[in-house]
């Protein structure tokens, strides 16, 4: 049996646009032989609809667009992801799979496991499934589940603890013990660092273990912070891999289900695949926004300079504008290195100055703040100058803009709220800082992109005279550990001290962590591509006393 | 018997502040003959802890704190909310309330109800229980609720549909078939205008059912968006209100559940309590965040004097600054309107004109904008160099920002992003316009505060000549009502347009609203006082294209 993996790209909230795709890669499939076509989770309504869920119209939309697709399914079965009411419990929904054939639905297949942590919401919206049914095609019986139901065995195949949460129920032993021929899991699982090793070993071991193949049908595309990496795969009864889709694209891909191909083994490229979540997060933010071009300030740091690079790769040279801002207090360097990049670059750079806009406020302020020590003020005050000079760029051509703080200095409030921070997206904002370096040098591996000298200084922040990061944080090899522990590991200060780090130090970062989340709550939205990222998925108040 | 319910203001995180708080009540409990003291949901971690919880630290410090109270829980019984560990399910938790009696902990109880809408992520946290049990303190059995568990009756006394959620369980009726003589619900709900004429319909309707006297213990205090308002009470088994609690403040009410003192009719004081709960979120704020005093900026408008206004009611006229910066386009009105404001209430205030900044950046930009039209661009900059101002003044001298932005603009986008939306807490954030204008007559009932003219001339953003906000959007009066029925009735447009109101108009400020999302996104926290607000509990994608 000839069975064809779609691996869209649906925008969220886009019946109408979605449908029409489903039926395009629906007629490729047929055309192609296949006698099945599989669509991932929610292709109808797209990942993470949010609350747009409770939107009474956005439902009764997708239902009517499944309807359509249905009829269309004559000489091809479909299974496709939407949205389904609960009509025992309004206003609750289901997170539903139809199994769609001869023009008509014939089966509906309810999501059973439902996650409620990090950036997901769905208890918010969904019921779970009361029971689990296989159905007929042809001589095969076919299991479908949807995303969570296939993560529930906790551990990978080195007998290792993989995953924090432990469910009751077993959607997929359940449909086993139905002794069906193959299991459908479509899913709208994002790219994180690192998941696709854990996912591949979880699913391979499972299919192994229930002697069942299984074929895993992912969404692929950016949705704000959400980056979903495609890599759909198709295992058999023995748990190895004998087709994998694209990763970061879409995809059509037939799998003989009966064929005997030779097994693949797929590895991660974890830089390169961090690279490409971002340069797809930013080309779907901006597609699905309605904008074509990017502006953003560089400093010649590095933080800029690699968000220009990922910009480029994303938009293309014609459509990004980098403006340096020099200041009293920038070096030389900096503008040099700028011009620099932009020429590696081929981006438009134009030169604006901040000091006589800085003197300007300064007059203004000479009597409110006369006798009054220079500080922290007028460090914010030269970076909110330069968010306003890029807003006005943004709104006067219509380009968004990126803004460029790293997750080490996000964590630390070490950032310029309405000034660096301003941006209608936060490209590397899931990137520690030392992380931001393995990137910049993995862009550079084949030629100059990024200047040396960018790579090579010390950073700075250049807003007061001699400024240095290290003057204010504790070097990043160390600032990046103990964030990592404090952030994604959710350990306590004591146990990061008992890893070998100065309790001191740990204690002020944890404080200073705790301090500036005023700060992120006004942060633009960010590209998550760690296990733990700044934005939905982290949730905390801001007016609260814990001592971690 | 004699019954104590202490209904304390907790700090999100602060187990020790809390625990003391606690100790302290019960002492003054027992002091006036109390048997029993009752203490909110949650009452040692705070609401709504959010991903604190998952620090594995703070419900160890939780629990420590509880075995302490535990202790000296020795001539009076206490039952207290916390949290618990769900052994069966790591690292989920319990929602729950802990009976101590003697120096230990008799029984624990947990929630069976976990709200996951709105504001509430309950589910994202905690295992439902599993079962209840009621206990006994001298004759008397009691059950223990917590929150939602009582919510579970659809239909008020007037018979009309109340809440949008049916549960499967009803843990009041488990509970009363178990022949209990008190009903203790312990609460952590929010104020929302005219929920607690809904509630008290409800519980009264409740007892009356079942026969069953209950004591309802609410938490009191502003944690970020989040008003709890106190106002707990007694109501016996026939429904009548015999001790009600005071109302957006700390109290401890001794309730003689067998006595016979005369019935109580609580009514809500509609605008009032509005008033009442953003003085409260505001003063909870800066004290829970560590802030002593506020500035903000004073256009002459109707937002910012409110605002004002709200402010000195909350910290005192000696901690609040106001600023006005006329701009050419201000009208001469606007700065005396300002000043006048300021003497009525009492607070100083600084004036500084933005003209020659604004000519600074004009200067900068007039090569990179030659033969450019002015635009929105030159609009938002105006906003955003008083933004810059404000932001100066609050780093240099510490006060904490004050944005002034009403429900109205915010749904609208008609507000700058780091400009006029910078600040620490918006305080009239969800409230519609019309309302803003009610409660300014409220404010204004007894003597003059705001202006009369600020109250009487049309609303204006004077970010240009001749400018009023009636140019770019319909009248408020309509604005408000398609607003509500979009934003917190969810309807569509077609809905909408059944009730009456212009086609065009209705689609046109649909999709003017979800455009604005991505401002909303990076907007301060505001204080909630309707069903729906923006923020927390409002969750919505930016790269999205359905259309309402």
């Amino acid at each position: 049996m000839k069975i064809a993996v779609a691996q869209i790209n649906p925008t969220v909230g886009d019946i109408g646009g979605n449908k029409k795709k489903i039926l395009s890669y629906m007629l490729e499939a047929e055309k192609q032989g296949a006698e099945l076509v599989v669509f991932p989770e929610m292709a109808l309504i797209g990942y993470p609809p949010m609350d747009l869920l409770l939107n009474k119209k956005l439902i009764r939309d997708n239902i009517d667009a499944l309807n359509e697709i249905a009829g269309k399914s004559k000489d091809i079965a479909v299974v496709c992801g939407y949205v389904e009411y609960d009509n025992d419990n309004p206003p609750m929904l289901y997170n539903a799979a139809a199994f769609m054939h001869c023009g008509s639905i014939i089966s509906k297949h309810y999501k059973t496991l439902l996650p409620t942590y990090d950036v997901f919401d769905e208890s918010r919206y969904f019921s779970p499934a009361k029971k689990q049914e296989p159905v007929k095609l042809k001589d095969k019986l076919l299991g479908i589940t949807i995303c969570e139901d296939i993560w529930n065995d906790e551990y990978d195949s080195a007998g290792q603890l993989v995953i924090g949460r432990k469910y009751e129920v077993d959607p997929v032993a359940i449909l086993a013990g139905r002794k069906i021929d193959l299991m459908i899991n479509i899913s709208a699982s994002p790219y994180v660092k690192g998941k696709n090793e854990l996912k591949w070993k979880m699913i391979s071991k499972i299919a192994e273990k229930h002697s069942l193949p299984i074929i895993y049908v992912n969404q692929v595309g950016g949705n704000d912070s959400l980056i979903f990496d495609g890599n759909s795969f198709f295992v058999n009864g023995k748990g190895e891999f004998k087709a994998v889709a694209g990763g970061f694209k879409e995809d059509l891909v037939i799998i003989d289900i009966t064929g005997s191909n030779k097994a693949i083994n797929p590895v991660e490229d974890g830089i390169e695949d961090i690279r490409k979540a971002l340069v797809l997060g930013i080309k779907d933010y901006f597609s699905k926004c309605g904008f074509k071009s990017a502006v953003l300030g560089l400093s010649g740091g590095i933080d800029s300079a690699l968000t220009a690079a990922l910009a480029v790769q994303a938009l293309g040279e014609d459509k990004v504008t980098g403006i340096t801002m020099p200041s009293v207090y920038s070096s030389k360097g900096s503008v040099d290195d700028s011009l620099r990049l932009a020429r590696n670059l081929g981006i438009r750079i134009e030169e604006l100055a901040i000091k006589d806009i800085f003197e300007s406020y300064n007059n203004l302020f000479s009597d409110l703040f006369k006798g009054l020590q220079r500080d922290v003020t007028e460090e914010n005050l030269q970076a909110r100058i330069r968010s306003n000079i890029l807003m006005a760029f943004s709104n006067k051509f219509g380009s968004l803009l990126l803004t460029t703080g790293n997750k080490s200095e996000l964590a630390m409030g070490y950032c310029t709220l309405y000034g660096d921070m301003a941006g209608g997206l936060a490209v590397i904002s899931d990137l520690p800082k030392t992380m931001v370096y393995e990137l910049a040098g993995h862009i550079n591996r084949e030629r100059e992109i990024i200047p040396p000298d960018t790579i090579t200084k010390a950073p700075s922040a250049e807003l007061r005279e001699n400024q240095k990061d290290q003057d204010t944080l504790p070097p990043y090899e160390i600032l990046d550990r103990i964030l990592e522990s404090y952030i994604e590991k959710q350990m306590s200060a004591d146990e990061i001290i008992a890893q070998g780090f100065d309790a001191r130090i740990v204690k002020e970062v944890l404080a200073t962590v705790n301090r500036s989340e005023y700060k992120r709550r006004q942060a633009a939205p960010g590209l998550k591509v760690t296990s733990k990222a700044f934005g939905t998925g982290r949730r905390l108040p801001i007016a609260q006393r814990f001592v971690p």
